[in-house]
């Protein structure tokens, strides 16, 4: 089975007495999205040549959590979203307080999650659990959220990247170093690899939306920007030793059109 | 210090840049609980006898759950109810984004808080962090609230008592057997005599409710259930050992006048 079919399955199989929460969690979480961050967790355990069995539960935590965020952040008090990739967002679909529900569902089944992985590789699980949790909770992507809906529009600030996006996608590279059993120092360093290639993106994606719209003025910040990033990235995987496929991984991943 | 001023002192220090994020989970936080769950859960531990410094983590988390499913109960979409304990409810005092993110915070932060537990006691604390999300997750609390607003009112429903109100005082009394490294069967025991407590005393709100109304009939269907619980949770914990100081406040709570 390969990532998806087991998360359909792990969600499917859980005895949920209220349908429409269950199906509300599916909805989302098989809503389309591109599954980045479990693709560059596997990619960077495959490099560190790890053997084992919790991947799948932490892959699942991740996503579960990417996936509750999108959620709350569509409700009609945050962004007021109708549509997320496509389809009505999620309150859209079935309704408010069924979107916080399915929220907070996928938020504690994550909590779950990753217990159940720290279960079967205890030594490195815990430090794991420990940068998911940092990266998705007060100090992280609700952090950002707050700072987010406080100044309205988000664009080009760096802080709320750095707490919205590249927290999680740092915690997917630190997350591998932890199950692979590698030092904490050598996980922060990858933490900052992936935070660092989530500050990238996301001032590349102003920069798509600047060409979308036309606007001439001020490329040059986002440019820089993001070439300042992509650049502390890779040189920062250099040092930590033989990482091919995330390489390429992250290469593919920067070198999108959008 | 005691749990509440080390609470307090917790949430105080986490480096979080949204102010009004820290200030809205430290109001619901400090809003005049009873502290009902830590209670019974450092109970417990003292008659089964543990020594460690696990306890105040996995004390604060299940605190920080029952407070996050508060706030997200209150809201506008759900209940919708602008007091609690008698003040504005969170999104009253607040508003209905900073709520919502309050709570995500809160469940975020329990996580993190079983995490940090479970890494000064990994033996016991990753069975107590199971415990603590299998209760609060898609298969307890947030389950009992979709059936909930389906139902509108709750009164007398016993599935939704259980996994409201029992699941988590389940989980108190089971995670402290988890920390103090007893088996699983025994914990799972210790989690009916949490959840029959909650059973019992919810049957017993309902009494009052009926008293304070002046309503004459039905009382005999609350009074059974309510007398059947209290008997079940007594005897099991009965069965389990030497546990005065649990029976203690176990009768103190069921022989409460609301």
């Amino acid at each position: 089975m390969n990532f998806d079919e087991r998360l359909k399955s792990y969600y499917a199989s859980l005895p949920i007495a209220g349908e429409e929460l269950k199906e509300a969690m599916l909805y989302s979480l098989f809503g389309g999205g591109k599954r980045v961050r479990p693709m560059l967790f596997f990619t960077v355990l495959e490099d560190l040549g790890y053997i084992g069995a919790a991947d799948f539960y932490f892959a699942a935590a991740m996503e579960s959590i990417h996936t509750y965020s999108l959620i709350h952040d569509d409700l009609p008090a945050m962004d007021d979203d109708d549509f997320r990739r496509g389809r009505p967002s999620n309150h859209r679909q079935f309704s408010e307080a069924i979107a916080i529900l399915a929220g907070d569902g996928l938020l504690n089944q994550a909590a779950e999650l990753a217990a159940e992985g720290a279960s079967i590789e205890p030594r490195g699980g815990l430090l794991a659990m420990r940068y998911l949790f940092r990266a998705a909770g007060t100090t992280g992507m609700v952090d950002g959220q707050i700072l987010d809906i406080r100044i309205g529009a988000s664009s080009g600030d760096e802080l709320i990247y750095r707490k919205k996006t590249g927290a999680l996608l740092g915690a997917c590279f630190a997350m591998a170093g932890a199950l692979a059993e590698r030092e904490e120092a050598f996980c922060d360093r990858l933490f900052h690899v992936g935070e660092t290639l989530g500050l990238s993106y996301q001032f590349q994606d102003d920069l798509f939306d600047l060409e979308e719209d036309g606007v001439e003025a001020d490329r040059s910040y986002f440019t820089e920007k993001a070439e300042r990033y992509t650049a502390d990235c890779l040189e920062t995987l250099r040092t930590l030793g033989a990482f091919a496929r995330t390489e390429a991984l992250i290469e593919k991943i920067l070198n999108r059109k959008r």
